[in-house]
């Protein structure tokens, strides 16, 4: 007869391909700690309803806080013999504390017991992520007044188009950031419910206190379908959506970090510290750090396919596929976190080059937008005063010259309206500041957003 | 010099491969209606700031309902060669009204433009799609208080595993798609911000009331950033991912209509309405509607990578890639409407086979967890009882027998515990009703779940 | 009764809701030419073999023959209520010629009809797109031999590392494109077999002639399994695979396109016809089309996830999932066709600027591999030769020098075996002459690489 | 000064995090053995030329040799400080002969090396997993023999449709697995290419021999074009939707074992070393092995999407991204092969249960095709003895019987033309026996096959 847990029908062991196929504790170890506590939880629960003795319930709570602690310590030796980190935990206890080991998997299943773990696991991993988040926009906020006068083109199509404030493009980010925030909130909440007592996918016939193990584990609630909190993991499938949401925004950020520290570009130098060479071209300094931030973004997106083609299509409960929920999830979490933390040192030491952004603004005919709406402001129709601009644009390219540089007869045969006041219009520090609206680049719309920043962050905690 | 909006600086026009390449009115006048809306709400702003005449708004205002009414009515030829919705729209404005029309796009690109375009179609959108899982959950409840006593085997990794109420199953679903509703609400409570005033990139030099088209719109706010708001599309990645995960759901809910719908399983039956036969073989009765479902999930998850794709790696702010946002966006939509609607046609319909499902439930050793429950009950450690009733299994498999055909004596051989109060534990019922905790399949718990979800559907105007 | 093909045993017709859903003629109409080749040779081999009269099937024939010309002339109108392309052309067929119409469905399924037209129609489609991307090709190898004098910076990291022809840059072009035609060309090879005769999935019992159908439809030979010929669709996996890798690297060239036409690179002008402006900046002259074909590549490989998650898990034979399979094919093959197209006019017509590139070169120490090779030829271990190297690029960096402005007695404080050699090494051209490796970027080089892509060019009919 | 291979221009190090975000030893270690064979073959051709002298050469050679060994013994300890696979590499060398090992990395770059490192893995990978192929063919060609005489439903939609052998069955999955082995082989085809020489992106200016490397390490010829060889990785894509493609046939096959366990199908018993129980319900026994097949698709698709994402719109040539391409290469590596182990165990010693079968065979009117054939037969148009048959079907299911226990006489009620050959017609084996065409299951053909299936194999070297 087997000796696994559930080896009472079978004639033989498992093979040993399968036994390696199908082991999860080289991956699921990871939720030692949670496993731990929630053990704990339920057997004190036990206890309080008389199902387990005292006696016992504290045996098992005493051995469990030190196979906890081992954990902690990395002392723990897991062995796939055993299948999983379930069995790794309860098999260790029960060499510790002997035959009153075994009442602890009374009236849970590893069904209820894999779906708790996992979100509370993914609960604090949420929190952990949200913190980085955090912290990111702690350096972005805390960058922002110095930036305030790098004035630089405001780019579409990678083209020169408008004059922006490098503060005001940071803050963007702030906003895609904070955004990402408020998805892993959302997930967090939604999961936020406790499985146990669910058992194997029916409940079970003992008189669980579901309440209480709930509310000792940190949940808002019981789940309230015993079918469901076994049988889905829509949870995962969202907190991955959100991670991978974030993962393309920190590749957009890393983006432009590549194309301003090209030569081209140059706006930007990342330090040293966060940069590397080649080992055949001795002149190179690779932006290396956000080339992988923005080459990690398709691994989460990966996991993300991953758990998507996972789910579909499976028949309720609980089904072995489901397995293969955690390596996508613990790697979602650890290649964002990663990034997040490898963005936040390098912008926190880059070195942003407002000679160059200023030099980029100087050519581009970033100015003739503010021509177009000189003209609109006359009572012209836009779209005439567009293709009036559009047209000394094209003469501009021809003479080679900037638009500044036309004379009032040359502007005059364009469009009669025009008149010396045009000049001071086309100064890009003035096109900003008449951009004045709530969430636009001006001076004080960027100082009122750095303000309400660093007040959402201060409240927060965050440092900035 | 080309014709287009943008032409003032071009020598020629667009070659025609590329026109055909880059034209969008073919699926971008899905955005008509809002379109309109939109600009009402803008040029009846700039009146109210007196940046176009009282008299010129109202002419704009009218040639602007007219054209929506002519959108509604789908009189309206949208031409390859005005590339988008918003030049379709506002050329035949000027055709209606005349130069006035011009004055339309003061203040305003299409940038912001198509921004604003979107949030306020995929909020309406999301709304659809609620009221459509509404009706489905609606469906559900209607029918879960006539399947409390179908008593069924529950399954996990598709065996047979623990007797369950298909009520409780079917709530099961409910659960799921009650999240499902809750992740499309958040998504739109994250985009409900006006993107009108952030212009091309960089907001406008007019001193525009973005409150009051905010507010005119139905948004909770103006967008805080400028560049933010016209350079990210993170919203209909949210929501697009918010439909993928409906859409698995709908896949599992699928995936057991198919298999109930087997000769093998053949615990539901279709109507014919909802099901079809095959050109050469006459006697068949498949299960296409479910089929289809299942089918369409890859559909909305590979729109959701087309999306993430994207926008990878972008650098801010708008860049044209962006256009190829709503194909994908669109056909999510539509999926995942029409299959919750032939979902909720198709169970509306369904005959479910309560004889067959009672047969099922006496094969299987259904009752082998009571069993294990009944020695652990009387105090015998769990893993021994499991061990125990395992053996007993193996034991009836070789005789070809059911666990309540087991002697006493033969049971006594196994664990001296036993004793005759096992039987009555082992009938599919008692199981069930033993299992009364909240949240599992007892007759009490799961009419406490019907009326919770009558109340909850009830609250939002949905008849149960 | 129903009145559909397969309506005998129904009592009801379908639900509307439900016919909707899954009718397909709305776009597997596109399949109506080659299910009209199909069902012709598939009645001239019935006749061969006597199974049906030689009259019936000469009235087939014409009727199919006139049902082809119309659907090619676009005089259809097909009809949802008749579900498929396939009713709908057996229902027109039995309107023109009779009852005898009813005989064409003799020894054949809707399962290996609908294989057998998409791997016709899959065939042609390679083929064309093979085509164009031969005419890329053509584009690329006509416009090198002009290019060969274009120097510029060769990137890695997006970081000038090495003096590069502009020719060789895109004969690497070529090589990418060249190995998707290969994989198109195997795919096309692989699903060489002709399904009919497999029937539903088991066959059929009429006498069909399987090699004269195959013959006669231009396959390789008949499938060798009937469950396999109707229940697989690998082949449209890996079709749209092969799109999906050709994609990406479409996209990679649009990306060096997006850079080179910004401001700051500036080694590209689009031209007029292949680019457009902004509705608000009136100097604007974005390269639309490479972005828009960057922007598709998540298209295509959407199509792939979607087909992926569609066949996963499904049992055989045939299911209605499958169904499908179609828009996703067809979207792909459009979406890479149009790419390919737009790409070959906007390099025909790119003006490259030879003096900017050249510009490019002189900064950035792309000739510091040059001085460490220049070391490393005199004996000095290449990593020490790169320490020496990047001492001085720092000192350069320092001083704002070029490092063919450090004097011998500079050079020589780093290191004592420079001498005034060193200095001829440091010009471009001299740097790329010395990589005369073949497959290196040596004029000789890629002239003899011109060649040989002239000659295979030419071998396939593609003018160069 | 940095003391790293590139440290010559930098004044600081790598910031920690940095570092552990970048290293990639930690994964490409896997890469050590053919790291090793690639440098032997670079400075043995070095020498050969004269580039290093033939005593350093013996010394690297030396070296490299004994490093080799010492990694196929585990007994390297790969150190993150050095980064990669190739530091790691180079400084155990140097540590072990001194300076002459700085020697070895002349005429080369960590851009080419890793690119033939990966594409030697690659090829090597590949045979391995087509021998993995090779295997489970075997098992099921071995097999089929004693399959034949299993008569069991063929199924489409999941319903029971014609009779049908299950070699001819297993056979089907035979030909799907054959072509995903001729993807893979044609994969490793084209990515047959050396890139040593390529060095860093533009070639070396040492005269390599690269025909010679080429020939040593087992390519077929040198790369084409130094540009694309360092910077295309299309070789691991095409290799990755070659494995997801394979992993989608194994989920296919893994859904049928599922469902065929299941005690509704019950038409296979997986041996107790394949299956696993539960902790809770002992009298589980489920296919754990086929539902893990089945779960770990979404991984192998995953990390294609992954590859996809990473290589989209990266421009030329090598940029720090693509260092990421190397976990999910490994990982669909390793879960198809570990997939294919375990499903040729698992059907290997599989019972299949014939009685079962017959049993579903007799049911559910999977002989309706044959009533309606043998009217065709008789002249009846098709589409007219469909739908006789299907009203027979009908009448069938309301009466409760089986289409051969209708009488003549009500036969003839439907179609005058029935009479008792008809009986004959409906026995299973007789239907079977009556599609005798090539490539359907009548027992000949499938024996064909069976003989066609030993021979390709054997010719292959499997024992079959």
């Amino acid at each position: 007869m087997s000796d696994k847990a559930w080896g009472g029908r079978f004639d033989t062991d498992l093979d040993a391909v399968a036994a390696r196929f199908s082991e999860s504790v080289s991956f699921d170890q990871r939720l030692g700690a949670v496993d731990v506590r929630g053990s704990i939880a339920h057997v004190s629960m036990l206890a309080a309803r008389g199902i387990v003795s005292r006696q016992d319930a504290a045996a098992i709570v005493a051995g469990l806080e030190q196979i906890g602690e081992e954990i902690a310590r990395g002392e723990v030796t897991w062995d796939p013999a055993l299948e999983d980190v379930h069995m790794n935990v309860e098999t260790r206890l029960s060499q510790r504390i002997g035959a009153a080991g075994g009442r602890l998997h009374t009236g849970r299943s590893r069904n209820d017991q894999v779906a708790t773990d996992m979100r509370l696991w993914t609960k604090e991993a949420i929190e952990g992520t949200c913190a980085r988040i955090d912290r990111l926009l702690g350096v972005l906020v805390r960058r922002a007044p110095g930036l305030v006068d790098h004035l630089l083109p405001g780019y579409t199509h990678l083209q020169r188009a408008q004059p922006m404030r490098l503060a005001h493009h940071v803050l963007a980010w702030a906003e895609m950031l904070e955004r990402d925030r408020g998805r892993l909130g959302d997930a967090r909440a939604r999961m936020d419910e406790c499985p146990l007592g669910a058992a194997a996918l029916g409940g079970t016939t003992f008189d669980l206190d579901r309440d209480m193990t709930a509310r000792a584990l940190g949940f808002a609630r019981p789940s309230a379908n015993s079918l469901d909190a076994v049988g889905d993991r829509d949870f995962l499938l969202e907190t991955v959506a959100a991670l991978s949401i974030t993962a393309i925004h920190l590749s957009r950020i890393a983006e432009e970090l590549v194309l301003w520290s090209t030569q081209e570009f140059a706006f930007v130098e990342m330090s040293d510290a966060f940069t590397t060479g080649s080992s055949i071209m001795p002149q190179k300094k690779n932006p290396d750090m956000a080339e992988l931030v923005r080459g990690k973004t398709g691994r989460v997106v990966g996991s993300l396919v991953n758990l998507m083609m996972l789910m579909k299509a499976l028949p309720l409960a609980y089904n072995r596929d489901m397995q293969e929920d955690k390596p996508p999830v613990f790697d979602a979490f650890d290649t964002v976190d990663a990034s997040l933390d490898v963005l936040a040192g390098a912008l926190e030491g880059a070195r942003f080059d407002a000679a160059r952004m200023r030099e980029a603004l100087e050519r581009g005919f970033v100015d003739a937008t503010e021509v177009a709406d000189w003209l609109a402001d006359r009572g012209v129709p836009f779209r005439e005063a567009h293709h009036v601009t559009g047209a000394l644009v094209r003469r501009c390219v021809a003479e080679q010259k900037t638009l500044s540089a036309l004379t009032l007869e040359e502007l005059r045969e364009a469009h009669p309206s025009f008149d010396e006041t045009l000049y001071a219009a086309l100064d890009p520090e003035t096109a900003i500041e008449r951009r004045r609206l709530f969430g636009g680049p001006a001076r004080a719309r960027v100082h009122e957003q750095i303000e309400a920043w660093q007040a959402r962050l201060r409240a927060r905690g965050v440092e900035v």
